[in-house]
């Protein structure tokens, strides 16, 4: 019998819960043996849990007891859940995790502690809730050179342009029906402005293409911005408009962006509706493969959690597969050097937008809209000087 | 160094030989290890190959050379691919395949000899060619109870449903663009008829639910009776056609078909174009996750064997979780009690119609079509005994 803990027992920490007891028959028969919870670890009061006995305040206990093998980290931020994540890891306990902001912020220097103590640090969680996304890369896809990463990544975003296209929402609107129905948070920063999807794209990045990106220098718009006109102009020339975190490497040079963007309908991502997630993955010799599913929830996220759980169980050890080394300087692409197609909408008169852009593609029903040959985001802002520019999205061009 | 070898060179078996050699470094690095191919088994002559000296034409000398470890079985068929396995696996070197019909048919007594030997039989590029399917299943979804699996899993009938869609081809014009473009035989039985998606979703099924599934048990019905008319209405009602290998499970009974599907719009399956294959699990916890790309292909299926290898290299030795047991006896669900909505075409008056099925959905600009309400197949056959049907196809219903 493996004996486990769980850190934190909110919405995803009781779903690892819930799961390892409902399902305990089918996890200890496909592992051929049980998997235990031993402690769970919160500071508020269970009074009323059917396993209160369970519950413990202290991190210590869990860090000083032997029998302990895996431990499940679902408090989130990166304060306390930081310190007990490397207590784990240094006592010799492999950790499982859904939180991306540590993943993201402190991944590398958890996966070289995680090294030292020949223990595993997993979080096939923390990118696409349920879906199937860190093992497929590392594994199914490893004999190829991965050329590119997208996906959208965030629930809470898309459910939002989900509504403003069908409904022909405001954003604002939209953003008021996501919170009533339980989809965004009171302050939805983090998800409408792209920091959420940052977290993820930075840690898929990484992992692809093995070296550590800073948060901080991957370029973030959110869809604060995008109004039901730009919506209702997109889909007039057959394109969605979804959240994107991308990526590619070129050389050996790398580069990361979360921005809105064009996608064509006949690019699977469009078809990813409400609260869905999907991620593509460019290879060499696959060409695109694309997963997609629940990109969120209780259920889904904590499915994720339990088989890194049951993979750790078969094989408790440091896997450099599943980790990356630090940054290397000076391999991250100028924002300014990287080319688009640009969706636009203008008051300027047409003759205008012409000699500002040169040949620009109208939008038939849409007056004010175009789209614009391709460019560097430098010679579109240039460019785009020279007349009143009241939307600007990139358009997402399908590569294989 | 892992010395590998390759049984048949045809185009999958060449396409892993120029993955091994082209990504060797990446390969390398990722596995800690670099990866060898000793031998390459055709019977054909091979002079002007730059590695001419790696030809053999004896299985024998694989089997025998015990620097040999993994061996790949891109031959095809059941005669000699299933005796050389049988060899391979006896003498503890590895299998790995793309050999759906192999699998298929002969997957539960290959497993029981790979396990003797404590060897592994791999196979994840049998179904979905370079998607990861088979081990997202294993290992990605293994805390959860498998409920259901449906995919669009060959490539020929899509391109021929996808180009009956968009350019409103006849079924047959459709199969001859397709030969001319190379993704159809020249005797394409195999795939219009459904004989290759059968051999996929009986592999999906037995892995997902843990038993052997009968071939022959699984009904097909092929795409060679949809006409353009029906992929029209179809369309004018919401709806795409899509060849459909599906299978679930109810209590111990379990059940799979392969069938032509009207598939909702919003359903991302709906979405799936041209050659492209996916793939989708129904798990309690995690609700609905699709796998979806490339599902056939030289370096597609080449790449999905490569994983395999460097899957083995980490662990060679069998596991129990990806392999099957014996088929259980009277667990297979009679097909006459599955239960669908039908969308049909009648020259029948709607009185007559409407006599015979009861409430049924008329499809607007398309006089002769409309969809029932579910029904078993007994039934619906029944019920259909009273009227002149032109076209029955099942209708796909998303759940979760």
């Amino acid at each position: 019998m493996i004996k486990t803990a769980v850190m934190g027992y909110g919405v995803v920490g009781s779903g690892v819960y819930e799961i390892l007891r409902k399902n305990a028959d089918v996890i200890a028969k496909r592992l051929g043996e049980e998997i235990d919870i031993k402690y769970i670890l919160d500071i508020r009061e269970f009074e009323n849990h059917p396993e209160k006995e369970l519950f413990v305040k202290d991190a210590n206990v869990i860090a000083e007891d032997k029998e302990v093998e895996i431990v499940v980290e679902t408090m989130g931020g990166v304060t306390f859940a930081y310190e007990f994540t490397k207590k784990m890891l240094m006592a010799g306990k492999s950790v499982v995790t859904s939180n991306k902001e540590l993943v993201s912020t402190k991944g590398t220097e958890l996966f070289e502690i995680a090294r030292e103590h020949n223990a595993a640090y997993m979080f096939e969680a923390a990118v696409g809730g349920g879906i199937p996304v860190i093992r497929p890369l590392v594994n199914c896809l490893a004999a190829n050179r991965i050329k590119a990463v997208c996906g959208i990544l965030n629930g809470t975003t898309n459910y939002i342009l989900t509504k403003m296209f069908k409904e022909n929402r405001s954003f604002d609107a939209a953003l008021k029906e996501a919170q009533e129905s339980g989809y965004a948070e009171k302050n939805p920063a983090a998800d409408v402005e792209g920091t959420d999807t940052v977290r993820k794209i930075a840690i898929l990045t990484a992992l692809a293409f093995g070296s550590n990106i800073d948060d901080n220098k991957i370029p973030a718009e959110g869809i604060t911005k995008i109004t039901s006109e730009d919506v209702s102009c997109a889909a007039k020339a057959g394109y969605a408009i979804k959240l994107m975190g991308s990526s590619f490497i070129e050389g050996d040079k790398v580069f990361a962006r979360v921005c809105p963007m064009l996608v064509p309908y006949e690019c699977p991502l469009a078809g990813v509706e409400d609260v869905f997630n999907a991620v593509q993955f460019t290879g060499d010799m696959v060409g695109n493969v694309m997963l997609y599913g629940r990109g969120a929830g209780k259920s889904a996220t904590a499915s994720a959690i339990v088989g890194d759980i049951m993979h750790i169980a078969k094989r408790n050890e440091f896997d450099p597969r599943f980790a990356w080394g630090e940054e290397r300087e000076n391999t991250f692409i100028d924002p300014a050097d990287t080319r688009y197609k640009y969706f636009m909408r203008s008051e300027s008169s047409e003759e205008e937008i012409k000699e500002a852009f040169g040949c620009v593609k109208f939008i038939e029903g849409c007056s004010d809209a175009f789209i614009t040959e391709e460019m560097s985001e430098a010679e579109c802002e240039k460019k785009g000087e020279k007349i009143d520019i009241s939307s600007k999205i990139r358009v997402y061009e399908v590569k294989e």
